[in-house]
């Protein structure tokens, strides 16, 4: 049995705790959230489950003062200068850490220095840490990938993230831009806020796997912008408003582009679909019509990185590192 | 750089070699056959390439005599009583051992006894080794785990391997029966001799990734009749005759069945196609259209894998044990 105690309560966060709850060999012994308003709740009754007996604590070191856990899931912050001192702190409480934040999935090119303190501070303290999601994390990074295994040679990766954005939670739909008037648009994107964060993450972990030594990576974005009246997302859109976020990636080496990503989430999208296009020896093109949906699977995939990061070794980790993080629903 | 010693020298290893030549940080510095018409010569001009100044020796103590290997690839027996004499003597030797047999893929199973020798003969002399090819080893078991890692529940994965095999080499056309009698395909069905190995395998690889515990293993065999005369493999068919092989497995846990394992190779099968379809929670079906070439694929796997099983611990593994073996062709 491994233990685990969550940090963020948030609606991801919240998820993750009712999913560890339906598995087996997995349990939550503590939780821990900022919030003054959910200090001392029972975490299950919070997630709206039975009670757990477990109440909600404001800081790790008093959560778990008399209890052993094996891993710390953190659903907390988005922005990594933040996350680093609660992987510090978790990992000197000997945790190994599973964190949902995008730019944990590969800071070595983006983050350089907090990458190395991080990995630094994990093997002082023989634990292991990885930040995964459904993307960045496993569609358009580890996938790709997993699927050069069988290739000879790699030309190209192309990989395409088409979203119906009308099905997603409320918070996915406003960090998109949805139902936003253009100009409202264009001030979120130049505050920064506007933005699927994780494609040039993506990329560099691509070209890591690959071996490959990029020259230039570029990266736009751009409103969807709606051609009619959206009623399928949380609040109606307005014909010539935003429905949601088209962002591409591109990397080259010299001037050849060897990758491209291409993330599109908008309510109202006509269709929902994961590709990822392979140009080597040999050529494939796979394809999940339909998409796989984000919210449930960075759920799922944070807890089924559980066992994997357990026996990951030492330092800052990658999903390229792990081993395969597969669902274990069985007993 | 890594250095690797090549076993087998029959289509499957020569190509292998081949693709090594090709890599930078991994290198060939010795090779072993049994064929006597093989002693001595030039591994580099048997396989079709510029001289590589290693003579080919029929065993592999002598062929190490005064260089250091870090891996040894099988490409020799698919009996893996016979193999396991050939990794007691790389392990005893100090090499990770990677291998295309098809029944080390999963053996726990099927082998236990085996297994479990294997398993304590890698642990003693503390290295690791590991089954792969395309299929088992990535197509019918890995991937389907791998997609598994971004879903909560799973209630039933169904894998098809759809594959026209006129472009496939001739020994894996003969596997299959391509162009026998109804009567011969019978006869070498009953030796045992006709029948792609490794269904069995891949449903207790992926039952062991999901933790389920299986109550029953059915497997059919069936021969692929052809409707009209075929001339598009190595040799023409008759209409009645065998084009191929379909066999499907089946696992189920009490009276449900739970996974599915389809695999159908024929001479003028209309479309290659490799699909996955997991029903849980989510559910997702991921397509390649046009499937994927075994025989480049297998090889390249088998090369791919010389990174991961050097960071793998010791002992038997499985393509599950291992971090991603990605194609890594950079520099």
């Amino acid at each position: 049995m491994l233990n685990v105690v969550q940090l963020g309560l948030g609606p991801l966060g919240q998820n993750i705790v009712r999913f560890i709850s339906e598995r087996r060999g997995i349990q939550l012994v503590a939780a821990v959230d900022p919030d003054p308003a959910k200090q001392g709740a029972d975490l299950g009754t919070l997630c709206g489950l039975k009670s757990m007996g477990i109440p909600v604590s404001n800081n790790l070191a008093t959560a778990l003062q008399d209890k052993h856990a094996d891993v710390a899931i953190l659903a907390t912050v988005s922005d990594i200068e933040i996350l680093e001192l609660q992987i510090e702190e978790a990992a000197s409480l000997g945790l190994h850490i599973i964190s949902t934040c995008e730019e944990l999935s590969y800071p070595w090119e983006s983050f350089p220095r907090i990458a190395k303190r991080i990995d630094r501070t994990c093997r002082i303290y023989e634990v292991a840490c990885v930040g995964t999601g459904i993307n960045p994390g496993f569609l358009m990074d580890y996938l790709p990938c997993v699927l050069t295994s069988v290739c000879q040679q790699v030309e190209h990766i192309r990989v395409s993230r088409i979203q119906d954005a009308s099905t997603r939670r409320v918070p996915f739909q406003q960090k998109i831009g949805a139902g936003l008037s253009l100009a409202e648009f264009k001030a979120k994107e130049a505050e920064g806020t506007l933005r699927h964060v994780g494609l040039t993450e993506s990329i560099h972990m691509i070209a890591r796997s690959l071996h490959w030594t990029l020259d230039r990576v570029t990266e736009s974005l751009e409103p969807v912008v709606a051609t009619k009246k959206l009623k399928s997302g949380h609040m109606p859109i307005a014909k010539g408003h935003a429905a949601g976020v088209e962002q591409i990636a591109r990397a080259y080496v010299g001037k050849k582009e060897v990758i491209r990503l291409h993330f599109r989430a908008a309510v109202g999208e006509p269709e929902s679909i994961d590709s990822i296009e392979i140009t080597g020896n040999p050529s494939m093109k796979s394809v999940i019509s339909g998409g796989v949906n984000g919210d449930i699977a960075t759920c799922a995939i944070a807890v089924n990185a559980i066992p994997a990061i357990c026996s990951a070794g030492s330092g800052l980790k990658t999903m390229l590192d792990l081993r395969v993080p597969g669902c274990f629903d069985g007993s």
